[in-house]
């Protein structure tokens, strides 16, 4: 059954470089020469350096997670799709929120698609849980899982605070990401004990 | 010539991945920042959401039936590329349809694909069988294939409903897609016992 | 060195996998909602069908040709991006015919990139042969490539042709897609043969 | 571990493939038929052709480090999205210097990405031998890089010079670029021999 977990990978790595990609696209080729004709770039660059890391630390965290799953049923391919499903939407709000410089709406709804795909990864790894079992090594190895509760807990707080000031929002949500930029040492050191 | 199989699902993969992918550059980034601005883009996010359902019915399908697969022909191969193109039509007719609220005429096309790629899958599965011989695993598997036939008879159906009322040929494409949702069983129950 | 030959694969994978979902975004969504909308949309799509069996076409025989390779140098490696390259301007040169309804240039132009890829695919062979040597499996069962010969002819001759007559200098295009849409035998039976 | 730099290496692929095609939705069809509507897109033909052969080489010698490498920690993962990322810009700075023929700041901006994905792979390269000892077989095939200080040393002299003559900027980076077309002799030679 190896080769099932590798399609499932296979193809989740080809829809996570797409959404990586064709954020890019929305990066408008200006028309102008001069160095200020990168100024109305500027903001769609940086909410684009933003959801590059955000996509970059799901691709590493669900690296992570299928090195600890041994076995694919119809519920994670469906869990799973609906991870991929919210984070696709990632260029369409990254667009939204970079080209009207952080207004409250966008940077609202920007929080909303963060928290479902957080919500959708939780949903993943219980999933993969139950079909390996509540003492399996990934159960273990994810143990309370403080960092998707956190994280989730700061874009819940973050979606109201928007309509107060987008800047701190955003904060809020870079905060989050730097959180997750380090790859999980929970399975990382399990894995190395179990080999060990 | 396991490779053979590996190769074909990875080109697959890499097209369903960008199928799914590029239908959400079809929700046009709006210019205002009200709420209100997300109205126009609601139909085309719903028929994004059903066509992504459908995309991962077809990758979940795919990926069962070349589970069942050891080798792969020529006609194969052309069959599978038939299956592809009519898929690679989706992100056309979904933004038709998304963006006309359900006009006839768009309506009834999205659902002539979507017959065509249910046409197309079944010469696939047939010419399968036909390479592993009507006594094979999968054959047995797969025997009578009602949803196959129902979900065609269904879009069979919905096509001319689309001109008396679109509503409800959406609703067919819904139910089809409703009865595809559960992976395989009949495979999946005999992979199991197979390998028990 | 296995992996070498794997990489080289998945890359071209997924370039050829790009390539042919790309095309579909030159198919422009109509704002009209009657059959006539898509009239404008007819000739580009007949040059995304002709493109879409070309690049399958490809697909396949590249796929046969890996196949019977095993080892993998610099000097293929460019040789194969070579190829790549000129098949990455097919949606360029697709849209550009079908959006003209076969006007003389850009159909002579389409021609001369079919031409182009079809050279570069000769080159791609040569690297490989040159590597495994004139005695070797791949080398015999190329033999003396008619099909390659001929279709490039096709293509020299259909670029002059689409000046005096488009719709002929296309059958040319057609005609020579249709010589390889079988996927090559003489590999396909000195696989069996071996085998055997 | 072999796995992670399979998914790693086929991430990177994904990234790499999309990349290399979506530049060519760059070259915008032209409406008129006539040989001259190809003129204003053939600026834009050229840079799309050095960015291709850019990313070509980035992906052979990505293809060469990881052939060396054996197991993939934290750091690596993110020193790959690093040099993903300055190569994703790579549409942007080619459309942007191909448009406007050469301007001053499109240039310059163009060779300053260059810098930046140069100065990454260096990253990348050193947290592989990081991972792997001093005395490792990638760090003694690497030895002092006396390529990848040059180039480097080329786009930091190109980026000022674009602003005296951009054409002998560009022809800097064509000069750097024709310096990696041969795939990296370096590790191919001793890769031979620890085979031999």
């Amino acid at each position: 059954m190896e080769m099932k977990t590798t399609r499932l990978e296979a193809f989740s790595d080809g829809v996570l470089a797409i959404i990586i990609t064709i954020m890019v696209l929305e990066l408008k080729v200006p028309h102008a020469v001069e160095l200020a004709a990168l100024k109305p770039v500027l903001p769609v660059l940086l909410s684009y350096v933003l959801s590059f890391i955000y996509v970059g630390i799901y691709w590493n965290n669900h690296h992570h997670l299928f090195q600890a799953t041994e076995q694919v049923s119809g519920r994670i391919l469906w869990a799973n799709l609906h991870l991929l499903f919210w984070l696709s939407l990632f260029p369409f709000t990254t667009a939204w929120m970079g080209e009207n410089h952080l207004a409250a709406i966008p940077t609202a709804i920007y929080g909303f698609v963060l928290l479902m795909a957080a919500i959708a990864y939780l949903i993943l790894e219980r999933a993969i849980i139950a079909k390996q079992g509540r003492e399996s090594f990934l159960a273990l190895a994810l143990g309370k899982d403080w960092k998707g509760k956190l994280s989730s807990a700061l874009y819940v707080a973050a979606i109201p605070l928007a309509f107060i000031n987008s800047w701190i929002a955003s904060a809020f949500y870079v905060f989050a990401a730097l959180l997750w930029l380090i790859p999980d040492p929970r399975i990382e050191r399990k894995l190395e004990k179990r080999e060990g």
